[in-house]
């Protein structure tokens, strides 16, 4: 039932997590009752400790760690804060309630009894901590009942259960399911889909667009977008529809730097949060376009061009030295296509075509060649 | 039915807009045919004809306008471009589709035949034209197909339909119903609602909070949040529901000069754009807090204080001497009290209470004793 249902799910998950942290704990109190210094092993969360593991496809987190003493004056506020943290986590899953990182910030406040000292200087300082979290205790951030500001929407043929409410993402008008922040399967189950693929666009403005078209209607689809660099909700989000329903991803992004990295952060994870690809990363999502190519094989007029400046250019650059684009050779081509051409070109610019061609020929169109780069 | 239905209103307010349309046009040909000079009148979109209306309590346009002439050296662009998008709108509302500002430009842009001249240089000049139109025919953007991206979400106990697709906002799930660009009664109507206000938050981390506890439920209302500044999209909904549902509005924003300007806007209108104040604003919408008192009143820490810097005491000033705030004590001396106490609050620092306090002892506590500004 709707009310307050949770599925079955929740619990077990909830138990697997709190266990770990009482694991935490329970080292700590016995290093110190056994007259040993109190300590946590985090693993290290640095380029540097970052892996590109090419058989999976994704970035990993390597097995470098870093101890946390209680007894070290350098290291004595983080390991405070971080037990600080984890029994705040404790406290938000006995009350099966979630916290939004700004509000974990707030719980975690407060000035040290005997000292003019806060807890915690910024809300930077308390993210840290909570990503320390997640990696020492291979836990989610959402398993750790912990949110981040939503974006993103979602329309197509499929119903999902979200917190008891069947959504019928059919019937969702032209504004949409607004995609959460935590997506779990305890939070969302997928009931009933006939969809046969995703089609995921950078901006909500182009969503509009597809939407408006009904092109999920008419190529049996799902239609989702994630506000440009699409949170971490989105990303979960796509990589279990991927994964449970073994439904291709496409996406559909501006022809520049910005577009590709996006792809490339779906695709494979961040570098800065190499921990989370593991659930999070889809190494089979498919780059649909904008393709440097399409200027001439759309004949598009030079209307379309926007300069790239030299941040574009460095960031291009960068992006071809990423070791899975690195031995690539449809995204070299793609790379220096760019350079090449020495513009980039947005979704929105198809529009100098026709309103509806990027919805009625341009997807369709590379859809049916399979014309895409993966 | 859900497939492509559009309430009946659609091509009533269609026509009307493209009559409007069609006049201007007529008046610019007859003009041309006639031998005198062709001009439309655009009305001045300037803090200086910006008119602070205290009976109806809103910002209105004064009456100032200027000629634009095709004759004219440093008019004739603006002219082509007036034209060009009245086209464009023209094409729209045949079509049944609407555009997003950026796919105005996109539609818009080219180079004039025999020229290298560009008819747009970017979009910001697009936009100006745009909203150069909206005022000269009297028509809201929404009204020329053309949207916005889109921010916001709704939950609560009210059913709407969204382009023929029933909305039940009471099982929206934990992500809730995405609140579109357009919102006009021809797209959305309102079908059944036993909610007796709105409870509008700032950021979708304050409302995820509310969702999950289920505020709307057990006080009867319908939930909703903007991602900060509102978009029209939200501010428009917000108004249909004060004005045809007579629900009220209260906000519930952060203790600092931008809480402040949000719900300015909210009430009254924007300065730059008082031509949609008619429509879009809500005077009597009121500020429920977070107050400058609720440090003492809530026994807050020290935690929660964000220190004013100079450019919030300056816009804090400026805000004071805004018309509708300048006269009002309530006002007056809740700016006082946010200068008094140097610094700003957030609705998520009452977290440092408990993670509920708000949803569960602040806002029913404030609406009980109707303690708000308005």
């Amino acid at each position: 039932m709707a009310k307050s249902g949770k599925a079955g799910g929740r619990k077990e998950r909830d138990q697997r997590t709190e266990r770990k942290i009482v694991e935490m704990a329970e080292g700590v109190a016995r290093s110190a009752l056994g007259g040993r210094e109190p300590q946590v092993a985090i693993p290290t969360r640095a380029r540097s400790n970052t892996i590109w593991n090419k058989r999976k496809g994704i970035l990993e987190m390597g097995k470098a760690s870093q101890d946390r003493q209680l007894f070290n004056l350098n290291q004595a506020k983080s390991f405070m804060q971080t037990m600080l943290h984890g029994s705040s986590v404790k406290d938000l899953i006995a009350a099966d309630k979630t916290l939004s990182l700004r509000g974990m910030f707030y719980k975690g406040l407060h000035t040290v009894a005997g000292t003019k000292e806060k807890t915690f200087a910024d809300q930077d300082e308390s993210d840290g901590i909570l990503e320390d979290l997640e990696v020492s205790l291979g836990a989610l951030r959402e398993e750790l009942h912990i949110f981040a500001k939503k974006a993103g929407t979602m329309v197509g043929n499929i119903t999902l259960v979200d917190s008891g409410d069947e959504i019928d993402c059919r019937r969702m008008g032209s504004g949409g399911y607004a995609i959460p922040s935590i997506v779990e399967p305890d939070v969302i189950q997928f009931k009933r889909c006939e969809a046969k693929f995703v089609l995921h666009v950078e901006k909500n403005t182009v969503w509009s667009r597809f939407n408006e078209d009904r092109f999920w209607e008419k190529h049996n689809c799902i239609l989702t977008e994630g506000g440009g660099q699409p949170p971490r909700g989105v990303r979960r989000l796509l990589r279990r529809l991927h994964e449970e329903l073994n439904l291709p991803i496409y996406c559909l992004l501006d022809c520049d730097p910005w577009g590709h990295y996006i792809y490339s952060v779906i695709k494979q994870g961040s570098i800065s949060l190499a921990f989370e690809s593991e659930r999070l990363a889809i190494p089979e999502a498919k780059f649909l376009g904008i393709r440097a190519k399409d200027y001439k094989a759309c004949g598009l007029s030079d209307d379309v061009q926007i300069a790239l400046n030299d941040t574009d250019i460095k960031r291009a650059k960068e992006i071809a030295a990423y070791p899975w684009f690195e031995d690539h050779k449809g995204w070299q081509r793609e790379i220096e296509g760019l350079l090449g051409n020495g513009f980039k070109m947005e979704v929105e610019s198809l529009i100098t075509k026709d309103i509806s061609y990027v919805t009625e020929t341009y997807v369709p169109q590379r859809l049916k060649a399979k014309d895409w780069l993966d």
